[in-house]
């Protein structure tokens, strides 16, 4: 789906091969089914580590240049070992992630210049709610916040930018909308 | 809220700062209210980084025994330099240690045994949404299916345990229910 390009990048993005991409997209809209995935196994305690490498799209099993793993964990106050982040701060990365690379390509297409991009995500949680010390706190954040700075062209074209990047987020519409959740138990 | 033992652990879990730590939060719950964080930092096209150090929890600002950094990047098939996990991918690691986490301290504190946890968590998205090739198809992940392997104590025991990590998951709440997201933007 990437084509090569003599074109200068802009923002580091190829946009003759985002183009190019969806055009085979509109060709074939089968390419555009992906199924991504990460396999976590349990260390001890509140540690465990998942491991990311394959998922499915454009028609294919595929594997990424490397294999990673990432170790999650609870925090000393917690009454974990801190041997990595929580997985709450995993999600706030996931959510910060998406809007900066959806804001790279399409600051790109719309030949906006970018020369800084930052977002600090932040959730509040009371944990009352997975203590199962009220009913009335829900397990998960109560409201998480970003703050970006950005910048580059003017202030409008970057603020235009920012606000299309929050409209075709994947992270940011299962984050404010919710998505259905399935799960399976092999026990013994 | 963590205190020393001379119990032995189970599963890895210090049972005893676990009942602690919850009749802590019971005298004071303020200090049930914590404020997690993730700043990401654009790097070049899809390619990002975020950081994570530093949270707020039992009335005082408190800093991860380390600072992590995780790179974030789309794979060549979507246009990017496949310098690290997609965020999507991220979000169901999180969603997969949240699950694993609860799991390993519910049955500790229920005296249940485990050998063995994996979870495998694997999520349906369209393109055509992000991409903006259809009305109909949402940007985020259609569907996630979570496939537990757990080992130890006998079926129904761990079945039970499963059920109730997905009951006081912070994580699986967030991202089947969905939690307000707000934006404010430096543009300039």
């Amino acid at each position: 789906m990437t084509t090569t390009t003599d074109k200068p990048l802009r923002n580091g993005v190829d946009t003759a091969a985002l183009f190019a991409t969806i055009d085979a997209v509109k060709g074939d809209p089968e390419i555009a089914k992906f199924r991504f995935r990460a396999t976590n196994s349990w260390v001890s305690g509140t540690h465990n580590q998942s491991t990311i490498y394959g998922f499915y799209g454009a028609e294919q099993e595929m594997l990424h240049q490397a294999t990673w793993t990432f170790d999650a964990d609870h925090p000393a106050v917690l009454t974990g070992q801190d041997n990595g982040p929580t997985p709450a701060e995993y999600l706030l990365h996931a959510l910060a992630a998406c809007l900066v690379s959806g804001l790279a390509n399409i600051a790109a297409a719309r030949n906006v210049t970018l020369t800084e991009v930052t977002a600090t995500v932040e959730g509040d949680i009371d944990l009352l709610g997975i203590l199962g010390l009220s009913d009335e706190v829900r397990n998960g954040f109560e409201q998480i916040r970003v703050a970006f700075t950005v910048r580059g062209d003017d202030a409008d074209k970057l603020k235009e930018v920012v606000e299309q990047s929050r409209q075709r987020s994947a992270v940011f519409d299962v984050i404010t909308n919710g998505v259905p959740v399935s799960i399976e138990v092999d026990a013994g």
